[in-house]
């Protein structure tokens, strides 16, 4: 794999040709599936991802913080779905967002949430569109349409009467889909997710509410479902990029990831079989997500030939702040000479939108494998 | 404990009273056992509380990336260790941050990188202080002085024959102090680390060589070390600001804990029995580490009266990027009414150094109780 002498170590690669074919072949799935794609950017975090990722579709994204909805509002972007469930404490910066001639759209599961930041967003003078957030099996926020079907109705309701809130739809997020170890678990998840946010959507339309929007849609989702009859939009992230914990659950190949990791080898530990690495804890986080599949993938892949894993399975097998450890499995020497003291390494990330968040920029590979660009992220709140 | 209601959430509090007794403690700490405090930044990565924690000392910092010493060297600080191991490459920005007045000491456990960066030092017409990393028992990095004694003079005699080097003794970072169980473990590995270095220094000087600085240190070892005899300097960083990590091996209490992250409660989840709060993997980090000590420490422990752990020890049980899930040990019903959707609660972080890289600043909580400041960070590589 190219390495790049004149980079700062540890930085983000983004190849823009892996990039571009992943944005295309998702965006043609949904197309032929017949919904529109909403692209999470919480895991690229750029204006620059987010173009080639929003192309053929209709331009809304989605966001998990209002910094992004803020910095793509700024960049253009009319049309954000901030798919994190909304308190009336951030009112003011809603407010603000949707000033910049932005439609942001917020997300609840609960009434006195729902109910207060009506009051406040009239006071404001403004008027939000609302989704209600559903749980289909993932078990972290959302109503489930099965045993909570009254709530959600009153919930719609609720949103619906009020003049400063709009009953844009339900939404829904498989997460567990992460957790599919195999194709058919995933369209298993994949169909769990669709039947649950229609059969949410339907309650709604049932008690003579509004529900033009049907939201779902995980990468895994996206990338299994067979079938998305009733959804109207999928809001897949982390396919622009891949990383290990995809490539594990068969959501991507390895050489199919877009954005690794370039490192620079600081040492050479005889005694431990440990190649040292500028690049811990922090360049690369701490998520061991793929660890549930494979035992030998600790912090990060060694990038091998052709963008593959290397045969060796060479892997940062542990990190602290700033150092990581390559190792091989099973403890084997390590190949010492392929990587000298004063070379550089690359590393496909476990889970690449926790490794990004720490950088604040991609150094952009072109397709004569230069770095042609670099392209910012907006981090933090 | 003190909520702030005017802040966005997720952000890191700092309370300066916490933080100026920490500093102060270790500070007449490392006097009274006759060596000089550099603290190391690597933590905190903000000048404000840099000024703190070099008070009464001699003004040295050390750091972990070489975009912290420019940082620091911008504001000010005339003395930085990079203590992290140097390569040839990184000569470029190296120089650039002596250029600022500022004496920028590296480190090496490696003759091929020692005597690259002499040649490309010399290039640039520069002269580097380096120290030679020492390895004490953590097996991450650094030459063994009972193993490798004669690669550690061998190291010494090239870098005190280059010109364009100077040879200014040795370094060790006893990291291993963390995984300590007892007051016991850690003393007995202060005493590894003081006794490794020491033996180290006098391999150098035996051969007739310049050793003048002895460094070492880690907060745990700071903390407990009795006899720090032959030792120059002692590099603790995290006891500014301690952490769950540090409280449960003993290093500091959790009412001695200075940062903590404001979250706002967005979710009630009365099927899982879990409060859910806008700080995910992101605002917290996946650092599991007292996990070691105390199964029930999750991602985070909610701060109690006092600034203690409460006592139902609620805590963060699972997080996904920017979602955290409160619970129960045992998952006894979460106290719902003490944390009502749309309010705050405050975190200890697991491992702080982990947590605060995802933040831009801290708010600074002044001795009336009220935010006072709000202090920079500076992040990335």
């Amino acid at each position: 794999m190219n390495i790049f002498p004149d980079l700062p170590t540890p930085c983000l690669l983004l190849d823009r040709a892996v990039l571009e074919s992943n944005c295309r072949l998702m965006a043609e799935r949904m197309t032929k599936l017949g919904v529109k794609l909403r692209p999470h950017m919480k895991t690229a975090k750029s204006a620059d991802v987010a173009r080639l990722a929003t192309a053929g579709h209709f331009g809304g994204i989605t966001v998990s913080t209002l910094k992004e909805a803020h910095y793509f509002a700024e960049r253009g972007f009319k049309d954000i779905l901030y798919a994190v469930g909304f308190v009336p404490s951030k009112i003011g910066e809603a407010a603000a967002i949707q000033e910049m001639g932005d439609q942001l759209i917020l997300l609840t599961d609960n009434m006195t949430a729902a109910a207060e930041t009506a009051i406040r967003a009239a006071k404001l003078g403004r008027k939000f569109p609302m989704m209600i957030e559903i749980d289909t099996g993932d078990g972290r926020c959302g109503l489930d349409p099965n045993l909570e079907a009254e709530a959600i109705v009153n919930l719609g309701r609720v949103i619906h009467k009020s003049a400063a809130l709009e009953l844009r739809g339900v939404l829904t997020h498989a997460g567990h889909s992460y957790h599919g170890a195999s194709a058919e678990a995933i369209k298993a998840i994949a169909e769990e997710e669709r039947a649950g946010a229609v059969k949410a959507a339907n309650l709604l339309r049932d008690a003579g509410l509004p529900c033009p929007v049907v939201s779902a849609g995980s990468t895994p989702t996206a990338r299994y479902a067979e079938n998305l009859e009733g959804i109207t939009e999928m809001r897949p992230g982390v396919y622009m990029f891949g990383d290990v914990d995809q490539a594990l659950i068969g959501s991507c190949t390895f050489d199919h990831i877009a954005v690794t990791l370039l490192a620079s080898v600081i040492g050479h530990n005889h005694r431990t079989g440990r190649i040292i690495i500028d690049a811990g804890g922090l360049a690369l986080s701490k998520d061991i997500g793929p660890a549930e599949f494979d035992p030998d993938t600790g912090y990060g892949t060694v990038v091998g030939a052709g963008g593959k894993q290397r045969p060796d399975r060479l892997y940062v097998a542990a990190v602290s702040q700033e150092h990581g450890q390559l190792a091989l499995p099973g403890g084997a020497t390590p190949p010492w000479d392929e990587f000298p003291v004063g070379g550089q390494v690359r590393i496909f990330p476990n889970h690449v939108c926790m490794t990004a968040a720490a950088h604040s920029s991609y150094r952009v590979i072109g397709k004569d494998g230069k770095i042609t660009d670099e392209w910012e992220r907006v981090n933090g709140w």
